[in-house]
């Protein structure tokens, strides 16, 4: 088969690569549906994260089950299902607490922009439909693996509940899901911090209902008239640098919540700004496997349609335009067809 | 009268002050009961925070009300009360959400190692009792001021429940006080670290189930040990320094909770590393307002006894062997008696 390898900044090739097999008795090889590129693959895409050499790429997945290794029980061969970034045996006292991407078995996952993928620790990894669904939530149903998942934890991390005001920090693909989900748990008032037009449009589309486009002191200058003067309940950090990572502090009252979600580059806290800022703060990998089960029943009885989000699909072997035009500002997200 | 002013490092004098008066019509004027050192007070003292020029030192107190400006309404002359730290009008919607060491009105108290003390924003701010309280529970009383609200928010701010283990880093009035506000919330396992044998017993007494001696990467194993091979579900950083707060992100599992409520002094915290340790993190400076009233209240039925963290009292006046006796370790919080 082919895939998808990147051999430095700006370089990703479609190449030959071995078909992947059962390696140990609890994989599952999936034949996947879709695939996609995440924000997070920009970060090596552009120069900004170090590669150790010629690397495979991807990470979100979903597709029917080929064949099982003799120790899984749970997944069966011709199933649909949907797994996380991060395997997890969905089992140990990290999993029970709920955070199964930081699972005492987890591996990251990667070489999903592929048409065939092997999945370690299928059963408490992969979580399968009834049925098989049907084509058209299909890109809905990829976005739970990563990128809904991501952003209803940064929802979730940031204790957002029910009248909660809410400012959101990125509008790529996890900042617009975020705010999705900030809307499913309830929130009243979320502002999406945004200087794009078709990002904008799609967060007043999942439930912003202000959008500010300033940054810095501005920016939180414009959030605090908006919120008595004092900074919002929550704020959900979905970018990863140290602007965004101030940004979401400085916005949020004392005693409010904060969350981050993308893995932070180049991000140092002042423990005593911290401190004088009184926020609660959480993030970390996103716990996708704890919430897969709800948000896939979400999308199959069509309560939220998360699939927006991709506003470019292209054929698998034309992936590494998928990444010029995300680079580029051009697409939001890309899905690829295997 | 008399109070306690500090000059630089080493350098603190008991002299000549004006005596404290009405200046704003929320004001009140107490006749401190007693007053105390606080590990906080042995930065400056330590030549580790700078000063400007000579400083009144002092913000824990509790005594008997002698004068209120005339729009002090809930507060009388001849009442005992307790004060936090922090003062407040406890009605902003920062204090509307418990945390009125951030009010918008707030400032920090000072002064109070002194027979008579100003408190600003008399009404939000004091708690008096409905009768005097007798004398052998003022040392307890006044500890509720500060160093008692102050651990009670470290074992809240780290959502201990019943159940929970528990690691509590820095084994000051703080941190003990932390075991105890622990023990109080249901914890089953409170791990206390610490290398003194004298504040080793009044963590026991107070609830520490284990002590551990080591500290850095020895520490952690050995807490690591104690706790399935994964980590306490909180840990309550007492201390303020940069090894005392990755002591308690690292002794932490993923998913659990970190609290934090000394002033950080040089502490940086790395975005990537605390993303991937995966805990809640919340501190600032202890919204003891909020927890006064419950806490008084245990005092005055006698359910605690917090006051056992003074192994010194000294009449106010010899106020500067009190901070000699800290500074030294000689004495674990020293009570004023004006």
């Amino acid at each position: 088969m082919q895939g998808t390898m990147i051999y430095g900044a700006g370089d990703i090739r479609f190449e030959d690569r071995p078909e992947p097999a059962i390696t140990r008795p609890t994989d599952a090889i999936l034949r996947l549906s879709a695939t996609c590129i995440c924000g997070s693959d920009l970060w090596p895409y552009r120069g900004l994260q170090p590669i150790n050499g010629p690397t495979p790429m991807g990470h979100e997945y979903c597709g029917i089950v080929e064949e099982v290794g003799k120790d899984v029980r749970n997944i069966r061969p011709g199933q649909f299902v949907v797994g996380s970034f991060a395997t997890s045996d969905n089992n140990c006292l990290i999993c029970q607490n709920g955070y199964q991407s930081s699972c005492i078995q987890r591996e990251f996952m990667s070489a999903a922009q592929a048409p065939f993928l092997r999945v370690p620790l299928a059963d408490g990894t992969l979580v399968a439909t009834t049925d098989l669904p049907p084509g058209q939530l299909i890109p809905s149903l990829l976005a739970t693996s990563d990128v809904l998942g991501t952003g209803w934890f940064a929802a979730d991390a940031a204790s957002v509940k029910p009248g909660a005001t809410v400012v959101v920090v990125g509008d790529g693909a996890v900042g617009l899901l975020a705010i999705l989900s900030a809307k499913q748990m309830g929130a009243e008032r979320i502002i999406a911090m945004s200087r794009y037009e078709s990002r904008q449009k799609l967060a007043r589309e999942f439930g912003a209902t202000d959008i500010v486009t300033e940054r810095g002191d501005e920016g939180i200058a414009r959030i605090k008239d908006l919120m008595n003067g004092i900074g919002a309940d929550s704020a959900l950090e979905c970018v990863g640098t140290q602007e965004s990572m101030l940004q979401a502090i400085r916005s949020t009252r004392p005693g409010g919540f904060v969350s981050y979600v993308g893995v932070p580059h180049g991000v140092a806290l002042d423990g005593a700004g911290l401190f004088f800022a009184q926020v609660h703060l959480h993030g970390g990998p996103a716990p996708v496997r704890r919430y897969l089960p709800y948000l896939i029943d979400l999308v199959l009885k069509e309560k939220i349609n998360p699939g927006k989000v991709f506003d470019l699909t292209l054929p698998l072997d034309q992936v590494a335009d998928g990444y010029r035009a995300m680079d580029e500002r051009r697409a939001i997200k890309t899905l690829l067809q295997p």
